[in-house]
């Protein structure tokens, strides 16, 4: 089977915003971002990877947080959703937003400009790489042994691995609420259906999905 | 992890009919019921277990048909879907309609009143068994070695699981036809919210998917 180059459960606001500015460690995403809205879809599943307890909904968009671990062998994912450190690593205790226990469970490609060994927690893997996109999804395809790669994110990095035209299939998430300014994945998701087929369907919760294809 | 019994990609027509009368070599589902009406969303997809070419769609319905194998261990199938015949097994000769390579890949088990040795086709194992829909459930969940236990169908083997209250979560594609008469799965899918949550989405196809999952 081919390896595919995924996307999976980016969520962005109906301006396609995915992120604001002034990334901080009190926020993760930016000023004016409530994470909670943003992935309050995706937190409802029994399957978000993130979930700690029982329960959760098993619809729709269960069918799509189901998805998102299913044959991944690998993640990329930019330097400002491993953390919001900037220049080199001051040092080495930050180790990601995820605890003891990430919830990715095969080796993950952070791509930075400045070194830092790789380390290991549970069964993640963290690499730390300078690499084009197009290397990266070399590096990343040969860890993940066969099965597909998935690009984390944010939307930044995001953008690099379309404008690259490596991505293969990519979920987003179109939230209906409204943030003003912050980091766009797009003006429009028609921007990319010259070469992607497009569809949607908005679920109950009133989040309008979009599957992109290539043509 | 709790080990769940799931039902996926059961297809019905809008008054619940899954397949006619008079099942046949020729009609395996019946007179009067093409099979490839009640299953073109599911065929048009890349994940369809069937498909036997690359390509296919990989929207919303394609999350739905991904998830038909995704920690499945085990089928649990009636006899008329397994083959047209009826009563003592005249002969082994026929192996099911899906030829030398079954898109099951797991054991499964065939409920029937008449004896027949197990058999293996690729990494498929058919078992015959004797046995009410508990103690099949039972059976199965053992032989899938922690993971979960798809019932297969047909829509009468499936209304004895969700009558003997086995069934965890189900989904069932409402396709818009109408066959007038033949094997009900339910007369409205409301009968089931006294114990089931209920989601419904209308796929770009017409098809209404339903998401059935314990209160």
């Amino acid at each position: 089977m081919e390896q595919r180059v995924r996307v999976h459960c980016i969520s962005v606001s109906r301006e396609g915003i995915g992120a604001g500015r002034a990334q901080s460690f009190e926020q993760p995403f930016g000023h004016a971002v409530d994470p909670g809205q943003l992935f309050s879809w995706a937190g409802a599943t029994a399957s978000w990877p993130n979930r700690v307890d029982a329960g959760g909904t098993r619809g729709v968009e269960d069918r799509i947080t189901r998805d998102f671990s299913h044959n991944i062998g690998a993640e990329i994912m930019g330097r400002n959703k491993f953390g919001p450190q900037r220049g080199p690593w001051q040092d080495h205790e930050w180790q990601g937003w995820w605890g003891d226990q990430p919830p990715f469970h095969t080796p993950v490609f952070v791509l930075t400009h400045h070194e830092r060994p790789s380390f290991t927690l549970s069964d993640t893997t963290f690499h730390f790489v300078d690499l084009s996109p197009q290397d990266a999804v070399e590096k990343a395809k040969a860890a993940a042994e066969g099965r597909d790669v998935r690009i984390g994110g944010g939307v930044t990095t995001l953008r690099e691995f379309i404008e690259a035209d490596l991505v293969d299939e990519m979920h987003v998430a179109v939230v209906p609420i409204e943030l003003g300014d912050g980091l766009r994945l797009w003006n429009s998701p028609e921007d990319l259906t010259d070469r992607y087929h497009l569809e949607r369907i908005t679920a109950p919760s009133g989040v309008e999905h979009h599957f992109f294809w290539r043509r």
